[in-house]
């Protein structure tokens, strides 16, 4: 299936973010023919994430503007570049904001997914080559996280993306890109999580929700959610949680009351906020002898964890996860196959969707705590 | 092998600590018999630890007085109260200051060796039955950490002792009941070190050692040593250590020169120091992705770890060990097994000898950093 504009520069709609702590803002942007070993995917879905946020509100150090945002994308391949192998025009695709070179010492070793063939011009929001692929009113734009999925066509390395089977709706599956992958995965993946165990769950949006998710299929025995926001506490249950508690209905510290409640505390914890006090809460909770507390959050720059070290001394261990150490490549087909097969809930987590037009209301009503995952549809099919 | 003071008070010198900070009294003691499930030990040996002198230095804010320390020692059962079945009158034992008991739920769990059955007053400084078997002067005088070795005659829990064959010399293998085996274990028990991998070893003591020869028993690649001390190199090197290195000669912090040094980080880094600076350099030292840090260093009361969750989140995993994870009354026969088949040295950390009544000096090696284990002979054979 050849392309028209294969080989051409497209004019496409995207939703620029020109600077911190402002609106998204719909322009007429250019996106370059892929070069060597890269993607030009057409954007039909993507979601909205709080990483999206995080970098929009400036909160990232790091953070460079103008960039199109956007990593929970699903589209079809327009045209590939030189090189490109495992991809070609037509191919319903995911784009990966955590690549698999299959080549680099991460990507060899089966304990981590965290390939860093072109972490670095990732960082920096630009492609493998040092430049960028968008340009509006004359000017580069930064890509972000090797995505970009807030336009209508992106550009993305050959080693950040995957075919998806068409049998597969892409409004929905562009969410395996990030967050429902990262929760579920850092139960089954990552933490191993045995059937019996007890299992607590910080923060109880699309992540939590997808710790919840995993926890179930690995047959915890006790499933037990913790947020602020009691609205929250319905669709916990609905995921599987056996039990929601809210730490400001108690007076002592909540790791001291979940001590008690679970007869030593918990065998694994998960914290799914960012926020370095439940991250202590969490680990703190575990269980001593055997307890394991796993980070998925992402805390704010600068920002730092503590606990007395009698806490691991004792037994417990502290770790973190990152798209739920599933080798993106490899595993990400297999969960869209389990999506498909029923073992994995995804339409659950779509609340609310919008038109590129009005994305920035996905960040409101993600700020607002009352979505669990926006879907956009970025482009018409 | 029936004993002639079975059932009576047996009269012995024991080294008293009245109180914190000031050196050890030898001192007449009393030592009731064992009652059930107990057993009363001759204690032959003992090693000195850094433990001890936490203790004894007042930096435990738990730590009661008097008391009798000690807690590396080795001796012969003298007699045994009613219910006692795995040790008899006349048996090589070495006290076990974490019990096994083989029913509590840590027990049962394979990922742990921190038996809980006597926890709480084993922290008292009694027996279970909540009282002490010595006095002095007419006072009661506290047992420590179920073991108290400094005495000619303990009484320890039956579920605090193992026998071990008679060939094993009494005088070394003490050692097996605390350090050696703390840091063997951390590695080849806790953390599972992998054949190729690379080790980084914070402090140089008799902990440091164990795990240097744990490292080299599971194929490290490299294994560095980490000291201010300069005078320890040569013994880590004997022990396997693959280069040296001091913090202090170099501008730049540690976890920075290691990184590049190891492209990334070491596999596996232990902290045998009990300093929360190393701790977290311990951790910052290891490898993104997979690297896994150990904390065996005890820190001083109220002293916090930190680091940023970043560290986390990218796969590294924050852990510890007590006990180097050995299940006591399984494994420390397996271990003095190994050290008579010349698996692991025992003999080599031996660096000084003292007798009960010169014990203070045991110490002040210890602190002038010129020992690597002090054997103190309390009763003749």
């Amino acid at each position: 299936m050849a392309s028209e504009t294969a080989g051409k520069t497209i004019t496409c709609r995207a939703a620029v973010a020109w600077e911190a702590k402002k609106p998204l803002s719909i322009e007429t942007v250019e996106v370059a023919p892929p070069k060597e070993h890269e993607v030009r995917i057409k954007i039909l879905y993507t979601g909205v994430c709080h990483t999206d946020a995080y970098t929009l509100d400036g909160h990232d150090p790091e953070g460079a503007f103008p960039i199109i945002l956007g990593h929970e994308g699903g589209g079809v391949v327009e045209s590939v570049g030189p090189g490109v192998t495992e991809v070609q025009p037509g191919d319903h695709v995911i784009p990966l904001y955590v690549p698999q070179c299959r080549e680099c010492k991460f990507c060899k070793n089966p304990k981590t997914n965290l390939c860093q063939k072109i972490r670095i011009t990732q960082g920096q929001g630009f492609m493998p080559d040092g430049t960028s692929r968008f340009t509006c009113k004359g000017k580069p734009v930064l890509h972000f996280m090797g995505v970009s999925a807030f336009s209508e066509y992106t550009v993305v390395a050959d080693i950040s993306v995957v075919k998806v089977p068409k049998a597969a709706p892409l409004s929905k599956v562009c969410l395996l890109g990030c967050g429902i992958s990262t929760g579920y995965g850092a139960v089954l993946k990552t933490c191993k999580v045995e059937s019996g165990s007890t299992v607590g769950v910080w923060g109880l949006g699309a992540v939590g929700l997808a710790v919840i998710m995993g926890a179930k299929a690995a047959g915890a025995s006790k499933i037990i959610g913790i947020d602020v926001n009691e609205k929250k506490f319905e669709s916990a249950k609905q995921f599987g949680a056996t039990e929601c508690l809210n730490p400001k209905n108690h007076e002592l510290p909540i790791q001291q009351v979940l001590v008690d409640m679970l007869d030593g505390g918990f065998d694994y914890t998960f914290e799914c906020i960012g926020n370095v006090n439940t991250m202590r809460a969490a680990l703190e909770s575990s269980h001593k002898g055997w307890g394991k507390s796993c980070i998925i959050g992402v805390a704010g720059a600068g920002q730092e964890i503590s606990t007395r070290p009698f806490m691991l001394v004792t037994g417990r261990s502290w770790t973190g996860s990152a798209f739920g150490g599933w080798k993106s490549r490899d595993d990400v087909p297999k969960l869209v196959d389990d999506y498909l097969n029923g073992k994995l809930k995804v339409d659950e987590f779509v609340t609310h969707t919008f038109p590129l037009t009005e994305i920035n209301k996905a960040f409101d009503v993600m700020h607002a705590g009352d979505s669990l995952r926006s879907v956009v549809t970025v482009a018409e099919q």
